[in-house]
């Protein structure tokens, strides 16, 4: 057998060489023999977004595993097996005795699989396929899956986030033991954002949850955070709207990070996701729950819980930088926008020439809030005259509200009310750690969980 | 004497009852006891940004030294010295064989000292006040300074950043060995950027510093960067545009950044500014300058330096939320902007909505660059078939250009060229490291420096 070029598709590199030295292509079944040991399994071809060092190969397990390229010492081909091969699905075992877990699909890497045929990464959701890819799943729960959409994260918007928060509502009241969100992982926080607000006092956990690197590929996370998150879904006593996700030591724990103060800080790392000015609330492996903060909501019995689905488009966020023109101001104005939430410099600054802009948007009933574009640490517009001016305009300041958090809410709050009063108090009043009194030593750019001599590190730091 | 509401300017809470309890006041010359020790001085107004927990006391050496209310035992009043005070101030000694060192001042915290009239935080800046204050400067250089504005950062704009580059162009041309720039902290990973582009292959070392909390304050970090940003313009070897600032282990030593990497990341921490996506180039404590790498730009002894001070104003920032209408791209055209510098989610991405408004931009000559809003990372727009749409309009992606240098570079490129491929070619050209062939390892988050213990579990992370 010749490897044709389109027998080695998505191999590049290092690792097409290999294949191509060895006259062996994608579906070949194969014994290969390398620095690691002996594999046997089906060459599967690779996404265009894989490396060029590993050869993936299908074992006889069900899983895949990377081998590294430089380490192949010899491969011998047995065959070629692409018209048979299926994606193994099995019925997903039901157990009374186990909390019934809703896992809802909306896009995005984790609920992806590679077709083989194609060699393409496409959507695969049902409970058969995953107990076939990840068996640990019917060791935790009863899992059900709905594919609301299948969307790249970016798409998302108010009409996914309103049938989302109503379908949560209805799955509560159905009895569900907790809801997992399978999410693109770009804006999953802004999700998680919305839907805090949007599903207040859930009497479960309600647990968004992504990958970065899809399953065809040996390092994924894809199994490693479905499995942390459905354990969270069906055993955590964390009642609210969170994020589950890798750890910034993977191979033990996944972070839980509250929906109001997790930011996506990675555009391709695993440990993407960070809690913000705050401490995770728990570390999650397959063994365990570990939770680091005493101050969640509790799983309830009741089946009561608030959806409040208010939503206005017309809000926008302006990113300060120095010599911003005004014009930027008016221009969302004449576009009709009713709020803005600007993510300012400092504690809370922009420059004096917007400030006239400003004061044209608040007299034409524009509701402005005020971030800081720092991410971390609070907006404290008292401390210079300029902050006090800008106040005395009428922008109000948000404390340690994210930028994203505060688009959010506003987007919520403008939905509900148009008076600047009850905008402010429903602002400025905390649903669910939006804003906080205080950030603890800890919460600064850092959290490696329970590491004690890093603990310990951290804790000598001065600020 | 009785402590009238004036005499307690600017002293709240705890310190101000331990005040009244002892009826003394602001300008009371007084014997101070305290767990402490005991203390002789002058009772200093306090700014409005102070806490209430400290005393502070101008002591007969010149030092300011806080004093915990809850730590005071006793004081006695001897009298009241307010009409015979005076800021120290000294001739700043010439030493021949030290390096000259010339001080540039902007504005911003660093450059201020308490009024002991008004109580107000004013600018003072002369060499002789300088060295009243902060003796240790003499023993590194000598040195000149120049109150070039006296501005808030967030109103630095292209008129100073451009005055700026050319009073460094002339002190370099004047044979100085070193320059400081004292600037507010809000925007000085701004100015530091187009600084950078400015100002290139400068033979000198260009320091720029501020602090986070005024001199009038016990915790005040003015004194300690000054004194490593002078160290560093009159000894480094680094030739380029840095941040010389607070390091996260403070007491220690402070950190030196490239001015394109470098990032304002707390509102009120003294070590708030981070080096992104790599690591700093030094550590600098009074004693010790500690290269991290040997890839910076070494200083010369020719006076060689290419100053190009373009600059467009048209150009603006997108920060990327979900839900983001085309109004607010079509907005920016229809005001006359001429680039835009988007802030997208994950590997670089907007939603589909966007994109005709995105080729309207282009058509109409609009030039429009991506970077990431995780701040960490690179854009990958090859990855997903959305990315490479988006790429497909004529959307310039940026690698891990930060979203503010971005925007500096593309308003200092725009001040060159409007050809696509000019401007293309040179906003993808590194100057500096504004973008980097790879994030090293311990790029991510955190930087502790050398602490070993530390070092070790960061290079145990998985991403």
């Amino acid at each position: 057998m010749t490897a044709t070029t389109d027998s080695l598709q998505g191999y590049r590199g290092p690792a097409r060489a290999v294949l191509e030295h060895h006259d062996v292509g994608v579906w070949s079944d194969v014994d290969l023999d390398s620095s690691q040991g002996r594999f046997e399994g089906l060459i599967l071809p690779r996404s265009e977004t894989a490396d060029d060092k590993h050869i993936v190969l299908k074992l006889a397990s069900g899983y895949n595993v990377g081998i590294a390229a430089d380490t192949v010492t010899r491969i011998v081909a047995k065959g070629r097996r692409e018209a048979h091969y299926k994606i193994p699905e099995k019925e997903f075992p039901i157990d009374p005795a186990k909390p019934n877990v809703m896992l809802f699909g909306t896009g995005g890497t984790i609920a992806s699989r590679l077709d083989y045929r194609s060699g393409a990464v496409i959507p695969a959701f049902s409970p058969g396929e995953l107990y076939g890819s990840v068996p640990e799943l019917a060791d935790l729960c009863n899992l059900r899956t709905e594919k609301l959409y299948g969307v790249f994260s970016e798409n998302m918007g108010p009409q996914q986030y309103i049938h989302l928060a109503e379908r949560i509502g209805e799955e509560i009241a159905r009895g569900v033991d907790g809801i997992v969100i399978g999410h693109g992982t770009d804006t999953m926080h802004h999700t998680a954002a919305i839907l805090s607000f949007m599903v207040q006092d859930s009497p479960i956990p309600i647990v968004m949850v992504g990958s970065q690197r899809s399953s065809d590929r040996p390092s994924s996370d894809a199994a490693f955070n479905l499995i942390h998150a459905v354990k969270t879904a069906a055993e955590s006593d964390v009642a609210e709207v969170t994020v589950c996700m890798f750890g910034p030591t993977s191979d033990q724990y996944g972070l839980l990070h509250r929906g109001t103060r997790v930011r996506k800080m990675h555009s391709s790392y695993r440990s993407t996701f960070r809690t913000i000015g705050d401490v995770p609330l728990a570390m999650i492996s397959a063994d365990n729950i570990t939770y680091l903060r005493d101050d969640y909501r509790r799983r309830r019995r009741d089946r009561d819980v608030k959806i409040n689905t208010a939503f206005e488009e017309m809000v926008t966020i302006l990113y300060y930088y120095p010599n911003m023109r005004p014009d930027v101001v008016d221009a969302m104005v004449e576009k009709g926008y009713r709020g803005i939430v600007i993510a300012g410099t400092g504690l809370g600054h922009v420059n004096k020439p917007l400030y006239p802009a400003l004061r044209r948007a608040i007299e034409k009933g524009v509701h402005i809030y005020m971030t800081v574009q720092t991410l971390w640490g609070y907006v404290q517009m008292y401390v210079y005259e300029t902050g006090r001016e800008i106040m005395g305009l009428g922008v109000e300041p948000a404390a340690n509200m994210l930028p994203e958090v505060a688009y959010m809410k506003l987007c919520w709050v403008l939905g509900q009310s148009d008076d600047p009063a009850e905008v402010q108090r429903i602002m400025l009043t905390p649903v669910i750690d939006e804003t906080t009194e205080r950030e603890p030593y800890n919460g600064y750019l850092i959290y490696q969980g329970a590491v004690p001599e890093v603990q310990k590190f951290l804790r000598s730091f001065k600020r």
